[in-house]
């Protein structure tokens, strides 16, 4: 990822910031030095002092903190993913809310996505499997052009993706709501473009929103559409996909079922529960919510960018509430 | 990777061609259908028919096919490594050999690489362990101009991997005994420059020739100088390291040692022998010499230009028996 080295555009105005977010000490650091007349606090300042604040700059806030403002100018979500942020209580309906656009993220959610689609192409997870045996067995490598890919959200981080795979020598087919175009990639939407794209792909990423459409959008008879032996790769939101159903459709080690492995970032609950049965599937690859971090000079560019746009009156690229995203 | 569709180009003449590999059935119908005067056999036929063939196209043959032939033209080896070729009994030495070049291998062995280095960079391996335990940890990410990859090895494959990941954003270092350019590639040589680069790169990869040169060239001292917490990943010779101070490096279970970990492709013995330490070592990946197998179509293909050049007396990029590659 490149990490731009321009924060020292200040914005001039003063205002007050606060931010929550895991790593909030080191946001009010950087937006202080880049915006010396702004007073930036984090969400562990006194409520008085909070108060009043003309912009929030938040991930995961907490409802109090946005009930208690009562003239913001604007909130930054500090992530790509809004769904947590427009089911908050106390959200006002009137205030614009922008986000952080692939700051970096399409690159790691690329990476990450690449990872995956190597490993069942290359058959990693069957050499996985093997080494517990000490079972030496190599496995054909069909071309490249045998093994097409399928992206499910092509929105900033989805379109990257999609081109990063296709770049990386893959056919990809791309899915969205409306009809979107790709350079490569051959795009489809609506209900039958999912029809179409699911039979065809070996290997599936979903990378699309958490919202009232895409919850649970990957059921049981959507996961059937593929074809046997395909792989699900999940760096996007949990909701997507109905896990009893994936369970169902990896089945067992002694009965393997229709589909061949899956590697999982989010869950329905996370941390997703010790006790659940993803954890323990032997064709299930578990990471921990870590497939695309917002890197944080790449990301403090980018809020910088926001609060001169609010300032200065310029046009955002709000969030609509209403489509979620 | 790219299969060419220009295999009707016929080179005309007769001759005798006698192959040997795992899959020569395929290999015999693909070249006897592109060259219809040539008489194609494979290794399995009789004795009398092979006698007096033009070309041997071999994988690993044994001492006897080529002790009996008697008025070869060429050697086809079909694959980038001639280690097993030279030092095989009965080799004439008058005969020219020449060798596949990274057909289709370069991208193959870039991806196996790219995975590797992906693999550690995104905790792919602690990941793995941490699902053991159901334990949600997720790892910082370190910008990838943090996380140098060091190549060892620039031959066609090695400068095409190393290429590779400079595209997909690591900082390499690659590494010849002669000195070698790579567009983008910081590129040392020679004893010292080993002595520079080890000590620099978190990943290291290994894809020099088997050579008296080569061989243990990643002994104790060689892997101490990499710094720790440093991953090995070894696609190239299984010879280029000491296992058993690889071994020693990785530490245990519970007492990790220098390195962190290992993806490991290829050995002294191979296949590995089930009661090898390596199988069962918590923090080593092995893989069963899959890295690069050659892609037929592409192979098929270099292999009839190589006879069509041998038929016209053309120059040949021919095998150094003294270097070894």
């Amino acid at each position: 990822m490149i990490v731009t080295q321009s924060r020292n555009h200040a914005c001039g105005g003063e205002m007050k910031i606060v931010v929550h977010i895991d790593n909030a000490r080191q946001w009010q650091e950087a937006l202080s030095q880049a915006l010396p007349q702004a007073t930036v606090l984090t969400s562990e300042a006194q409520t008085d002092e909070r108060k009043g604040a003309d912009y929030l700059a938040v991930w995961k806030a907490p409802a109090h903190l946005l009930e208690e403002q009562t003239h913001l100018k604007g909130i930054i979500n500090l992530g790509a993913g809004v769904d947590y942020l427009l089911s908050t209580p106390g959200l006002p309906s009137d205030v614009p809310i922008v986000k952080l656009r692939d700051a970096g993220m399409g690159e790691l959610m690329a990476d990450y996505a690449l990872y995956g689609v190597l490993h069942f192409y290359r058959s990693m997870d069957r050499y996985a499997a093997q080494q517990a045996g000490a079972c030496w067995q190599p496995h054909e490598v069909v071309e490249k052009a045998d093994w097409p890919v399928g992206v499910l959200g092509l929105g900033a981080i989805g379109a990257y993706v999609a081109s990063a795979l296709q770049q990386a020598g893959f056919p990809v087919l791309g899915w969205s709501r409306s009809p979107k175009a790709v350079k490569g990639v051959e795009c489809l939407h609506g209900d039958e473009g999912l029809d179409t794209l699911l039979p065809r792909v070996k290997s599936l990423i979903t990378i699309l929103p958490d919202t009232a459409a895409t919850r649970h959008l990957l059921d049981a008879r959507r996961l059937a559409q593929l074809p046997k032996g395909a792989s699900v790769i999940n760096p996007g939101r949990g909701s997507l996909i109905d896990e009893q159903a994936l369970l169902d459709a990896l089945g067992h080690e002694e009965t393997p079922g229709h589909l061949r492995g899956a590697l999982l970032d989010v869950f329905h609950e996370e941390p997703l529960p010790a006790e659940h049965p993803l954890w323990q599937h032997p064709r299930v690859v578990v990471t921990p919510h870590m497939a695309a971090p917002t890197p944080l000079n790449e990301a403090i560019d980018q809020v910088i960018s926001y609060l001169h746009d609010f300032e200065a009156g310029e046009t955002l690229p709000t969030v609509n509430s209403d489509q979620g995203y």
